[in-house]
């Protein structure tokens, strides 16, 4: 039998808990041995055993829980296999060839000891100017090889991007040496050092840390912040159970697991006591972030964050009144160490709802009637840290049936050394004196399993288009005709479409057998995303090979089992060829998706020509899209989201019943001073003017 | 001398004052006699004059006031002047020939009254089905006609767009008529009307009214949604003296004018004690909402909502915790009235803070030292109603320098009849039995008047592309080498510039005399827009000529004083032969704009396709673009924020001394069971873990 929390069964799709992790660790403990624990994870139900639970939840067999387990043995070795946990066995394991698994967290941080000791690597810092005892305040930021042709894939390898301290409270960032030791993860030692043609001694600038001791010393915090307080007196307005939540007609399960970080299933929204599901799951599935130096060896730099390191295995624990103000739903989250323990990241999601400003409003300038609804909307989030970077990983629900994925990137910037005087040949900018911080793009990869009043779907791309007839002729005289186009992809080969800004280009998930009442047209979600900058590698370039899915704003595919990973289930030093995931599941590109249950992936992203606002450390920077439904509700379905203000015209006539439900806790912000005397109501004939009034 | 207000005169760019108005009307009374006052708002002083003034406030000429009056005289000819206020007099007065200028407020309403008393209006409703005795039901909302080559533009004009209510509470955009109205705006009557071939009776749908009875009627509002407080016991953290304000390192000026609505002037950033010129000048200065229907009259409907009708006249006064919510500071508008009086929007303008998650963060994985920094953001709004649809515009300033125009489109679509089973021939959706909404975009255009450190400006594109070496050569060898390509705009000609979405389209405003000391680039404000569909109705089309501005994501110009408008000072009834505004501006295209003051227009908006969720009040539907600064400061501008959370290596190895300034009024969302029984507060090492702690 599944463990059970509190009494409770978990849910199907709920993340192993820790007593599982440790049943899952035991089993291969004794069955295999001594080993390294790189990923014990749920793996999750097949979609049809799922679908049949969800549906009928008493009698319909429970899916199993399944640890899917990936092991590295002395020697390199690196196996996969299934553990049953109701059976208590293992029903599955492989010794897997020519394969990298993710890297751990606990594997990074051993590099940089290893470095510190490592004759080869000192040699080259005294090249650079530390003196050999000063190895203590060098640092690295190892990251996977990726791919280096001169090193393959059955050797586990590192790079480790080298940065030196002055002070151990200063950011290495600024400090960046020129060197590259190559790291073997099985023997644990250096095994060899890319050095540049141009030498490049450490820099000699002082400073410009952002900790508080440096900060008073550069004369102190600004003092003129007064604080805003957000409360919820009467608590939240959303329900947990588990890890099922429900708010303002939503409902979905949040799962997490180490690669994606959170994963939200069984999307749905009551629809006037009607139950419409939406999309079956819904998650950032991969990213890959290309710099743009073609010097050797910064082709290197194109970290696939999720699947070489994992969203799940990098994400922070959050503070509450620090990432998040207000009042806060937190949920842990539980990995297995590299030696077989239980890690527990405490408050790895945060939840919480904020106000988000007007939700409709209109005022008749006739009559003066009005209506003012104000919107709320919730987060579920997550915030991560990959060497250098931060991502902060929101998933917005909106009241009017909207979902916007919005990443917010922060931390800092990966940086290389560079000469004064050197021209950074147009790849990098200078953002602080000897340091160069390259081009690079973030590109994001979401998965879509849409499930739009049920799994079988088409998407369309739908372009806005002028008329192709001319003006003056009969069917458009005055040349202002136009429409949307719509293109039905058919097939995966078809499906590989790229953002097109002049027609506004966006992707409808539809379900054509369930027409609109009143629009004729589908039910549909509309993938809106303005921030689709092509893969600038080129086209047979390393990262083109690898980072396959990123060729495309969107492909689609036909849902399978186990196709969550858009560049594959193993990532590191993949070669590229070839391309593993999307191109391999596009294939030949005949197969039909129209009408079938799909798969939509959509690569979105920046690309990032830093400037020295970025530096020491990046202000926010957004990214965000929405999930839109379009011809989905009979019509707007917020209409019953309790108004501020409302009034008709027979009240605003009468003078009286208009009603009123202002926020009382707002102020005027000079109470002594505001506009000619009043007190920040609108004086007009019904207490709540729209303009019109007032005349002398 | 000008009218002083509580004792202190108004700053030069103050809009006119009550009295001021009084005074100008008074002047031109005085001369003129009995006039119907469309404009009397202040003629902004030469920027040269104005800059000599704020250099030197003490002894350079202060500006004079002067009010821009324009008037129609009975007959309908059309005059305009200046009333110097100083020196009490009129010191221009024009009649003007074939020029409508801005249609009122009360203008508008003036039409429904007249439609329901004409024979031949009362005709075409019996035809639609709407007997004589019900004409108080039925409504018109009058536009300009735009332009109507039958009728030119020497009679001032407007198209009456019909509809009925049943019932005086029911919102009337669910029942449009088929025929249009002509209005003679000086004789006040109707002068034609067109009627379309195929006749559309009035719907008989029952109304989906929104009003808080409808709702209650129809299952009520729902009851979930608990408070969320937002309050500033200390104040806000911004500073107002007469319109201008101070707030984070900004200082700017708040003007408002009947056109425009709010315009922000001498925009500068506080860069640790250096006052920095960013913007003279900037405003939204137009905008055109052309419909794709190409059916006569439809082409009409394509109104310049500024140019026509003015975002100031047309503003809302807005509301104390509906409109906004915290702690509010409102500015008052004054306008004219037709009849020489003068007429107060209180509250036109709202100022407040909100909290903006997080600024900056950064952790360190190998060390858990961290930094929290939450953003704050100051938002200055105002919203205006054009008939059926609400603007919200919202200026929205960062710490960092960024800011950022967003506009919130809401209210109702605008409809016209449809028969049962008609086609709507792809140019509209309906939106509901009977209700055409037809297809249309809403564009409009930012102007921005640069002065990054100085007047002297060259806006440059800016072009992410990858290298053009192949892969495999030695430039290029893994194919990875991508940049920014930055093309001069030299000329009015070359400015005309379009939208890339392929190539992450950006324009800088630089000044190239001020290059960074780091990066060696100059000095820039970044144009960050996604949202720029191109002008749907072709080349040639009405649109097209009339909306010269809207042919172009970008257009630059040299500046010159009153060129504000880039329809053209006069906008209703222009036939766009010539174009009027920016392509007079443009002209021959051979001016050069580098190194000059120059002024960019930015071109930016939404195309939408109706869909029944819009009906039958619009959920907001945002647009956002940023400027931002970018080679402009030494570094990150906002260090010296205080964190919410910061600790350093040493002090988290030391066990103490990390900055904990967490909200205290932030609290879990279920106090009994949060996870695990924790606080929330993460309990890794230092109290603030970041996720790799915590083995067991």
């Amino acid at each position: 039998m599944p463990a059970a929390v509190n009494g409770t069964l978990p849910h199907p799709l709920d993340p192993l808990t820790s007593a599982e992790i440790e049943q899952a660790i035991a089993a291969v403990q004794k069955a295999h041995g001594e080993l390294f624990y790189n990923v014990v994870s749920l793996h999750e139900p097949r979609k049809a055993e799922m679908t049949a639970w969800l549906a009928d939840p008493a009698s319909a067999p429970r899916p199993a829980r399944i640890a899917d387990v990936v092991v590295i043995a002395k020697g390199g070795k690196v196996y996969e296999g299934f553990v049953d946990l109701v059976e208590d066995k293992i029903t599955h394991w492989d010794l897997l060839d020519g394969v990298q698994p993710i890297i751990t967290m606990e594997e990074l941080v051993a590099v940089e000891h290893i470095c510190r000791k490592d004759p080869k690597v000192i040699e080259q810092c005294e090249i650079s100017g530390i003196p050999k005892e000063e190895m203590h305040k060098v640092y690295c930021d190892p990251w996977t090889i990726g791919y280096d042709e001169r090193h393959g894939n059955v050797v586990r390898l590192q790079q480790a991007l080298m940065y030196y301290r002055p002070d151990v409270d200063t950011c290495q960032y600024q400090y960046p040496l020129d060197f590259c030791p190559i790291y073997d993860a099985d023997k644990q030692e250096i095994v060899d050092i890319d050095i540049p043609k141009i030498r490049r001694p450490i820099s000699k600038t002082k400073p410009v840390d952002y900790h508080p001791a440096a900060i008073e010393k550069n004369g102190g915090y600004r003092n003129d912040i007064k604080p805003i307080n957000i409360t919820q007196p009467e608590g939240v307005s959303f329900k947990i159970e588990g890890r099922e939540l429900e708010w303002q007609n939503w409902k979905f399960h949040i799962g997490f697991n180490y690669r994606e970080g959170i994963v939200l299933n069984n999307i749905t929204y009551n629809d006037k006591g009607n139950v419409r599901p939406i999309f079956y799951r819904l998650s950032l599935a991969e990213m890959v972030v290309p710099y743009g130096n073609p010097e050797h060896p910064h082709q290197r730099k194109h970290a696939f964050d999720l699947g070489e390191y994992g969203a799940g295995y990098m994400t922070n624990a959050l503070t509450l009144g620090c990432d998040c103000k207000g009042s806060i739903h937190y949920l842990d989250a539980e990995f297995p160490t590299r030696a077989g323990g239980v890690r527990t990241i405490k408050n790895a999601i945060c939840i919480h709802e904020e106000d988000s400003g007007i939700l409709f409003k209109h005022s008749d300038f006739r009559d003066d009637s009005v209506i003012v609804t104000r919107a709320r909307k919730l987060i579920v989030q997550q915030i991560f840290t990959a060497a250098n970077y931060e991502y902060a990983i929101q998933w917005i629900f909106h009241q009017d049936g909207t979902i916007q994925p919005e990443i917010k990137l922060t931390g800092i910037l990966n940086t290389y050394a560079m000469n004064e005087g050197e021209d950074t040949k147009g790849w990098g900018t200078q953002v602080f004196p000897g340091v160069n911080a390259h081009n690079h793009q973030h590109l994001f990869c979401l998965r879509v399993d849409p499930n739009i009043d049920g799994p079988r779907n088409t998407v369309f791309q739908v372009d806005t288009v002028a008329s192709d007839a001319p003006v003056g002729s009969p069917e458009n005289f005055y040349g202002n005709a136009f429409g949307a186009r719509r293109t039905k992809l058919d097939t995966t080969g078809n499906s590989k479409t790229d953002y097109n800004g002049a027609t506004s280009r966006t992707w409808e998930m539809a379900n054509t057998s369930k027409l609109h009442p009143y629009s004729g047209k589908p039910a549909s979600y509309k993938l809106v995303s303005r921030e689709v900058p092509g893969l600038l590698p080129k086209e047979g370039s390393l990262v083109w090979k690898r980072a396959g899915f990123a060729r495309h704003a969107v492909h689609v595919t036909k849902y399978r089992d186990d196709q969550l990973w858009p560049a594959g289930r193993h990532v590191p030093q993949t070669s590229g060829e070839p391309s593993r995931g999307i191109p391999e599941w596009i294939g030949d590109g005949t197969e039909s998706i129209e009408d079938e249950d799909v798969v939509l992936w959509h690569t979105f992203g920046v690309t990032h020509i830093p400037a020295p606002e970025d530096f020491p450390v990046m202000p926010v920077e957004p990214i965000t899209l929405l999930l839109r439904p379009r011809n989905f509700f009979r019509n707007n379905p917020v209409l019953d989201v309790p108004p501020s203000y409302a009034s008709t015209p027979s009240q605003v006539a009468a003078g009286k019943g208009a009603l009123d439900a202002a926020d009382k806790e707002s102020t005027l912000a000079f109470r002594e001073c505001c506009s000619n005397g009043t007190n920040g109501q609108a004086n007009g004939t019904n207490g709540h003017a729209n303009g019109t009034n007032g005349s002398s």
